[in-house]
């Protein structure tokens, strides 16, 4: 399981230090981190306690929500966002860019995005650590990200520096341009991302996530293609929902190194 | 409101009588009509009624749901859909074309959609009538329509006869190519329709859809698009909100009226 990486998202309920005991207990060797449980801790505590269980940290989530006219403190935020993952060692801070600002107008949203990227992208650089763009879920388009496509998120990451992308299944797995996007994706790829797509929806559209097998995404074939590009990094695991909020983090962390092992391990 | 129609679907609770009166005392000439309540009050009975009213027939909802890998009761069903478009005198059969089947074979299925496509569109141009590809919102590539893009669309109706597309506000907005592929679409656009998309997403994602206006959707660039590619046909306003559904019929479709004359007819 050497490549497999928790998403810390996926034990929400969880503490930091919670989080980092059930990979060492299950031989996780890899963490994705969030800003917020990370703050709880403190950045430094929990920089000493990830080297201390000798886990990566794969990623450090989030930075964006940069789609407003004013972006200013969102810019500033991004800067202390990037400053957190090098302190923490990682060199990818996963970015959900912001979604449409209640004007109607998208087109002005995703140039506003384009424009703060390039604005980051030397300040990352410069920290080692590259802005990785998660392309989301069309449904997300309105509220979260209005970088819909593995293909809008290269057309940054292939002219700017330290900007790649994360290839995060639920978000990519109905793009009809999937194939040749991963295939162009290749080296800007800055983390992969595994769960699956449940049908029906649940009420909360953000929660319709399933362990790796349980839904309509295809992991087997993406995970083949993804490892086809060259991907050596980590595979997160990283699942919002509810029943799995709610149950025990050990039980959870052990289904998700079941599933890593069953589903993808085997095609990486 | 020359182009305005009423998509029976707005008024759910309606009968075929109950929405043809409501269009004609609202001064709306055209209705797009669904299988089911045109079943109920019979096929020649509604053909006769709407004749009557003086109403066109903008199209008749819906054909699809192709992709089973035994779809043979299913184009069955989809030649006597054609029939009944027909027989109603609309040029236009939607077709939502089917969901991925469980097996997580996406490219299977759309493959499957292809090759049933163009084995209905000789029957559909026998008939008179055109196999309007309805591109899904993403969020619906799992359980209802595989086709997720204008573009994938394009690709069947441009090679195909009798074959065109639906150009529905709420399923393409989001899309990063959708200026260009609405310039391509121009010729092949068989219905347009509105409505907005409404965040949060509510419970049921199927009934996300708000009143033109309501919602995310620039629908005055996106009718101004429509209209720059030379489509002359109606327009449709089609929603599905269960606080829609459960108001009175008069009043929906009043307020359809009023903001398709607010915000559609002024830059058609």
């Amino acid at each position: 399981m050497a490549r497999l990486s928790l998403n810390q998202a996926t034990v929400k309920r969880a503490t930091v230090a919670e989080a980092v005991e059930g990979c060492v207990r299950h031989g996780i060797e890899s963490i994705g981190l969030w800003r917020e449980p990370v703050a709880d801790h403190g950045l430094e505590r929990t920089a000493k306690l990830v080297a201390d269980a000798g886990l990566r940290v794969s990623s450090l989530c989030r930075g964006g929500f940069l789609t407003a006219t004013d972006n200013r403190a969102a810019l500033d935020d991004n800067r202390r966002a990037i400053d957190e993952a090098a302190a923490l060692r990682t060199g990818t801070l996963v970015m959900v860019v912001g979604g449409v600002q209640g004007d109607k107008d998208l087109v002005g949203a995703r140039h506003r995005v384009a424009d703060a990227i390039a604005e980051l992208s030397g300040y990352a650089a410069q920290a080692g650590v590259v802005l990785a763009l998660e392309p989301m879920h069309p449904v997300f388009c309105a509220d979260r990200g209005v970088l819909s496509t593995l293909s809008q998120a290269l057309d940054l990451a292939e002219r700017l520096p330290s900007v790649g992308v994360v290839v995060d299944a639920l978000h990519v797995w109905w793009d009809p341009d999937l194939d040749a996007q991963i295939v162009r994706a290749g080296p800007h790829i800055a983390s992969y991302q595994v769960c699956d797509w449940l049908t029906p929806v649940p009420a909360d559209v953000l929660l319709g996530r399933g362990y790796p097998g349980d839904g309509d995404i295809d992991l087997v074939r993406l995970t083949r293609q993804v490892a086809a590009t060259g991907y050596a990094g980590d595979v997160e695991v990283e699942i919002f929902n509810a029943a799995i909020w709610a149950a025990g983090f050990d039980e959870v962390i052990g289904e998700v190194a079941r599933r890593y092992r069953e589903i993808v391990e085997p095609v990486l």
